[in-house]
């Protein structure tokens, strides 16, 4: 292993008292990324105004962040771009997909896909009209699901609940055998597991970077074209950015050259401000050694967990081939239990119906993380600390 | 007059030996944002993590904040709410009016239109396919072009070239006795001008907040509907935090209550401080204070003008009722004039193909400003300062 996971640990803020399992839903803060946002505000903005989009290069970052991320999730360069919310690439990379097939009608994703993913699907199915069709089966059938009539596969490749993982590259060559493309959700992938986008043969990915990125809260997301495709691609939200000369403000749309036409309007600088101080940290990062430790990691969680607190029933995948970065346990109470487990600083997320969800991020946690994590879960249980009523008291955000 | 112009001038980052006239394409930095953005970044995301989601309010913030920009906009409480660019909300407001218009198929604009708008419109027509129209007239001509066979008229109130301003509740009233509804883009309106949404009958509106609302670099855009349609809205982008309840995670989509319902995805929550930051100094003034000072101080800049500088011709209208916070003039060499004044300390912008563009902002122009503007572009008119390479050479950005 050529990663020194002990000093990427040290390049993040990480609060006294906290043992913080939740980078899955939101990174930590990366120390320079402070000082990052702090002079994108007051040099860039500050200072240069409006002439920083030359100056400071701020109208070239959705590219060149692109090009980082691209490098962890195995994607040529030049074919991944930031901009907008996951939920809007996913809208982009479906609509581009069924546009590439005007003969058939057929959506197909799993019911254990992140419910934005279905919700954006079928709000731009119904927009289409015309037949169009949203079909959803268990995660579990999807392959068996795979037929002629399928114009595009959509599938998160880690399951936001349960850890479990697609077989991508299995998944992606029955697609295109039965004329199919595929659409890859890698919010809980990219960062978190080893992603070949161009070895796999995957059409259009999409993803976050508020989560293993560690872009900070409501971080731009990013969108994959393979290159075989993108000049094909024509946008169905067809913003400036994207247009072949934003600045020429013609009346008409041509889309730019390959990747960049998926760009729409304005990126949010701020937020790439803070994604560049991350991904100063991921481009020293080998994908392959943050897969090992976070199995690891995980593994050891799993064993610890099992032995210390038989209550809890694990809802990810034994193997951990099957599994992303985040290990999940089940019990009927797990909403007041992760409450009392943020209460002793111990910070995970629930997931209804009764989901506690655990992300490793090998970037930042560590053995004694797991071994802390489960005393106290150990204590919580063997104790009933979590049967209280500020425990089960349903707060916004779960 | 109740604003204090000079105190609110103060409370702005304005560099040293520079006069900044593009405060209509990005605001300058307000001082207290520099702190707002560190506490969010330090304090909210560094110290609280994910349950800043919760403790630091952070999920309430695109309601919250769009009650304030509502209040500049004439919109009812509750109707507006923040996120995306103003490129999505273009499109999601227009699929949401179409959806209403079920039997009507035609969209009409003008050509002084932001050419995105059209952009968005064109792909959004091209995705419904079913003989979806876009129509684009003049903008002189709009109000002749209303006819029982639209669906929805689409305009940007001031052009962003000229200033040129649509008289709005004139068209609203004649586009809904049409039978059509109405779509405004308040991208050089909210902050610019007076605008009465709830008296003008408005249907949709959208805009941006990095123009005269000073939220910084891609700062989130918003979205308005009238509380009397809102119910019946079905949006097109149905991102997950535009749900009902988003945490339950259930696979169907049902929309939240009445502007909730046009949340998307995660919202960038760094951009939204700077915004706060800038929403603190606009809920002390008053949009009538705003407008008459404007009005001051773009006619004292056209007779200054005009008087120095005859070789530039003015393309905006002469009349201030007529037109917006901004003026424009019109030369060949344009771009190269307006290189020469950000060189000696005067940043405005051009817009092809030969429009300088000089935006007035009350919050931090004043009277000084004008008058020093008007000298140095005399001086590089008299002495033909602007006939270098060095400024003919197109930047990336213009």
């Amino acid at each position: 292993m050529t990663t020194d996971f002990a000093a990427t640990r040290a390049l993040f803020h990480l609060p006294a008292g906290v043992i913080y399992l939740d980078g899955n839903s939101l990174g930590p803060l990366p120390r320079a990324a402070a000082e990052r946002v702090r002079g994108c505000v007051e040099d860039e903005w500050g200072d240069m105004l409006i002439t920083a989009w030359n100056r400071a290069g701020w109208m070239d970052k959705p590219r060149a962040l692109g090009d980082r991320i691209g490098r962890l999730i195995g994607a040529e360069p030049g074919t991944v771009v930031l901009g907008d919310t996951l939920s809007i690439k996913v809208y982009q990379a479906l609509a581009s997909a069924l546009d590439l097939r005007p003969d058939r009608r057929v959506i197909l994703s799993d019911t254990g896909n992140f419910p934005s993913d279905l919700y954006m699907a079928d709000g731009l199915v119904r927009t289409l009209g015309q037949g169009y069709e949203l079909r959803t089966v268990a995660p579990e059938a999807v392959e068996a699901a795979i037929t002629p009539d399928l114009a595009v596969l959509m599938l998160t490749e880690v399951d936001y609940r349960t850890g479990r993982r697609h077989d991508m590259k299995r998944l992606i060559a029955k697609a295109h055998a039965a004329g199919a493309l595929v659409v890859w959700d890698l919010a809980h992938s990219a960062g978190a597991v080893e992603v070949d986008l161009a070895g796999s043969g995957a059409d259009f990915a999409v993803g976050c970077t508020y989560k293993y990125l560690n872009s900070g809260p409501g971080g731009p997301a990013f969108i994959y074209i393979a290159p075989r495709l993108a000049a094909q691609v024509r946008p169905a939200l067809s913003g400036w950015l994207g247009h072949e000369a934003p600045f020429a403000f013609d009346l008409d749309y041509r889309p730019g050259a390959g990747i960049e036409r998926m760009r729409v309007g304005t990126p949010p600088i701020l937020q790439m401000a803070a994604l560049e101080a991350s991904m100063d940290i991921w481009d020293r990062v080998d994908m392959a050694d943050v897969r090992a430790r976070s199995i690891e990691l995980t593994e050891a969680f799993i064993a610890a967990v099992e032995a210390a607190c038989p209550a809890l029933t694990l809802a990810s995948p034994r193997d951990p081939a099957a599994r992303g970065s985040q290990v999940s346990f089940r019990h009927p109470e797990g909403y007041a239990i992760m409450q009392a487990l943020i209460a002793h600083g111990v910070i995970g997320d629930f997931r209804a119906p009764d989901i506690l969800r655990f992300g490793f991020t090998p970037l930042y946690t560590s053995t004694a993380d797991v071994t802390g994590a489960v005393a106290i879960l150990k204590r919580i249980m063997d104790e009933g600390l979590w049967d209280q009523p500020a425990f089960k008291a349903r707060a916004k955000v779960t």
